[in-house]
């Protein structure tokens, strides 16, 4: 199967098998089945086959998965043991929060830098993170290769910056902004959409009590 | 067809309809067709019709939907218009960005209150939240009904905080510790995970590159 044709769901999940391999590994189990996997995960067995066998082969019937080999081959197939760069756009309480909680480098994502409007941020480091002057993102994206952009700015400059980030040739952008900025290249925009999430639980909260 | 049935990326959709309504309605617009919106949304007009059907009767052949109306209804079904308790737990920097930056009402939670365990947050308030001791939360939780809990913790305090939230009553839990937490209700967990959504980019940045 052609990988353009993986569907978006298949490779939802990758990284829940990930994280679960990750787990297991740590607890010091060396193989697993699909049937173990998945009753884990909350997956059927075939379906963590199925979505495996797009990438190749990898149990052996009878014994299962070795963990850690699995975990290193999803790893791969997600992209996270080549590096990108990527920079942080807007520095309010969610940038932060990023810069100083997430670890970029287990994404295989290098941050850079951080960039913001607010003078007194200028200048400053946070987490070991440079802020810079916003108006230096197009010259710094192109002078370092940057592959990747994390949007955090207010939702009133979302779908400028977005703009002026696809036209320095960032096409990779990582979308907290709640504001739609998917066209024209779907997939890589990945959006992390507060208002969507606490809407779809408040629908099975209201259900459930129907 | 039984509301139980109805598959979950439809439900997913629907937050997407919501906003683009909103967006709609903002600028004026009366009434928009299934076409219209999809264009606008990335989908096709026969998906957005098939997602709706499952709610009842919607648009009108010829006329398209009228846009605050169909608002109005998707609001509703989503549970939006009726009002839960919801407290928040752990206030550390993305629990922090969540109550300085996040509009609950939007979604019909009515945030009571923040815990924490570190003695000089608690008797503070953030945006007006009072932040109370987490050993009071069972107690807060009996005495005022809430219904969803924001769950904020360090990722080693997950399961157990999650597992005493199901024992004081809170099967909802909307779930920033990018630890697993689902079982045994699925549907009443909502992760944000940034570790998955990070990798989910990834991936598509690496396949475009290959």
């Amino acid at each position: 199967m052609k990988k353009s044709n993986i569907s978006n769901n298949t490779i939802r999940r990758l990284p829940r098998y990930l994280r679960k391999l990750d787990e297991l590994g740590k607890k010091g189990v060396m193989r697993v089945s699909s049937q173990e996997l998945g009753n884990q995960l909350g997956f059927t067995a075939s379906q963590i086959r199925q979505d495996l066998s797009y990438f190749g082969e990898f149990g052996q019937q009878g014994y299962g998965y070795n963990v850690n080999s699995l975990r290193e081959q999803v790893a791969e197939i997600l992209g996270l043991t080549c590096e990108n760069a990527a920079i942080l756009v807007g520095c309010g309480n969610i940038g932060k929060a990023l810069l100083c909680n997430f670890t970029f480098s287990e994404c295989g994502v290098a941050l850079k830098c951080a960039f913001d409007t607010d003078k007194s941020k200028i200048g400053t480091h946070i987490n070991g993170i440079e802020i810079k002057n916003s108006e230096e993102i197009l010259e710094y994206i192109v002078e370092n290769g940057v592959n990747i952009a994390i949007l955090c700015v207010p939702q009133e400059a979302a779908r400028s910056v977005a703009d002026m980030l696809r036209a320095s040739g960032i096409s990779a952008i990582w979308n907290f902004t709640n504001v739609d900025i998917s066209e024209p290249h779907e997939n890589m925009v990945e959006n992390i959409n507060f208002f969507d999430s606490l809407a779809v639980l408040k629908y099975y909260v209201t259900e459930t009590k129907k």
